[in-house]
């Protein structure tokens, strides 16, 4: 069968893989619905070193075809979700609730493909009861990663009811960080864009304000708009360096900065985060810790975050999902098999 | 009258001053004790420039000498303290708890003297009921500065009962924050130490390990001391990068470590602390925020924490006070006019 592999920046092939069982703890999932996440496009573009041809793709959701001899909580035929990152849910690290830093924790990276191995099946996968009705797949498609990570997001700004939220980066992570810190009660919602389409996606999603401007012109917006204090939460969803401290600027002393993608070049200053006073928290999402949740929000319809899928394509046709989202043609590209 | 003022690096000098009513929400107090702080040694040393000579101290508590017209809650002849950072307690930042970071803060600087202008004299200043005995003067002058920025570490830090915290820096306010971390209900506080004198103190305050390694090896001890989980809570109390980065690398996924010292040439790389899954909050002590709290504490005799002072002078004798600190013959160097 085939699978999706990077092969060097801007060089996307679909050719031959074959997921099997290997560990008696692992599964194989067929998969329902997958995609390109902007993660994708650092070694795509050529910003992240790949030591070889590397297959893709750690978002998925689908259903069981076999399970290892050691698996008992899953079973063959069920729809299941998992996280990006693999976790065994028993470790100190699970219990504390950072299942994305599981002692026994590997990165999924071959989802973009009709089959999926999973490893640790038990403690990574979760079960939905009954097979999901078809027009809600994209939706709980985004509970893997993207949905996740913008909850954290919020999650790690400790977003309160009530609170000023600016959300730097208007990628699918940021827009999806808007509509989680509409759930979890914000009052204003400030979206950095630039980009109509994302500006309206922001909107449908929760935000009360747009602001186009970026550093620190951005910052001295943010600051007009609070009356001169700055935000309580601001959810950082680039990763770069010029997004960490516009986001640091953003915030008001005692606030909180949360960081959700994987920085790259950043370096911050301990004395301007000294006088900043702001708190600073992020990382992998432990997306396996707000699955059972996520997942219930999407089954109730209270949320729609498969709305920033505004790009679907047979599976085959990876390729152009890249090149679709490295040209800002699409937010976020759904894959088919 | 004389106060004391630093010329140059290791020139310390008790010379004329002149503390007097400036603003009509000035007090001006009589000094009861005062103290050199650990921050004060960065210039001594010359590691912080400084322009021209720059009158020193900022630990203090005594009798309200005056008040200026506009001063409504204290009187002459209570007996007060104060932050070592001014706050109007009004603000927006000080309402979020943060009055350090008041909109009108300015930072003491002149404490080190028999008199001392205190600005913003009804947000700056707590007044106890009655004069204090004078053996709990040395106690009380802690709360200041020195306890109130051990305790904003551990709380910063999230010290919650039956924690494992690790104190990064046995100088006084490392020493202070194992009092803090013991106070909050710490099963298990390990002080990082290789000086006797300190170590001793340290298990006074309620520390359970001392680990006299740095760096690395530091790090490797506490790993092997939590069976490679890593502490839930770090107070880092130097302000140095090397031990910044002791300090997250030896804090768990999801753990807290908080930074309570001025950080000098400290950079943090935006990956590792990313994947450290730590959360980060420090800067200047909200003392105010605590200060009816921890003087409540020393009155009722619950905490000493004026056993950190190992050296009393008169305050003429300054110089011999920053010397002493310098040199490490001291821990703490109290000053009585």
């Amino acid at each position: 069968m085939k699978g999706t592999v990077l092969h060097s920046p801007g060089d996307v092939r679909f050719e031959t893989v074959d997921p099997r069982i290997e560990a008696p703890t692992d599964a194989v999932i067929r998969i329902a619905a997958t995609c390109v996440c902007g993660s994708d496009l650092w070694p795509y573009r050529g910003l992240q070193p790949i030591e070889g041809p590397t297959p893709m793709g750690h978002e998925y959701c689908g259903y069981v075809e076999e399970v290892g001899s050691d698996v008992t909580s899953i079973e063959k035929g069920q729809f299941v979700i998992g996280s990006f990152a693999t976790s065994d849910n028993t470790c100190p690290y699970c219990t504390f609730g950072y299942p994305s830093s599981c002692a026994q924790r590997e990165f999924i990276s071959r989802a973009q493909a009709p089959f999926l191995r999973v490893p640790l099946a038990d403690g990574t996968l979760v079960a939905t009861r009954e097979a999901p009705p078809e027009d809600m797949l994209a939706s709980l498609l985004t509970t893997s990663d993207v949905l996740g990570t913008g909850w954290f997001a919020a999650d790690a700004a400790h977003v309160e009811p009530g609170a000023t939220v600016v959300v730097v980066g208007d990628g699918a992570v940021g827009l999806l960080g808007v509509l989680s810190a509409k759930q979890m009660g914000a009052e204003r919602i400030i979206a950095m864009s630039r980009h109509e389409s994302r500006q309206e996606l922001a909107r449908t999603f929760g935000a009360t304000d747009i602001v186009p401007e970026r550093g620190d012109e951005g910052v001295e917006r943010i600051r007009d708009m609070t009356k001169g204090i700055g935000a309580d939460s601001v959810l950082e969803c680039v990763g770069t360096n010029e997004s960490m401290m516009q986001a640091i600027r953003s915030t008001r002393p005692g606030g909180h900065v949360s960081f959700v993608g994987v920085p790259h070049g950043v370096e911050l200053a301990g004395e301007e985060l000294f006088f900043s006073h702001v708190h600073l928290h992020g990382g992998p999402a432990p997306v396996r810790r707000y699955l059972p949740n996520l997942i219930q929000l999407v089954l109730d319809g209270a949320i729609d975050p498969g709305k920033v899928f505004d790009l679907t394509l047979p599976l085959e046709q990876v390729a152009e999902g890249y090149r679709a989202m490295d040209e800002r043609r699409a937010i976020k590209a759904l894959l088919q098999p």
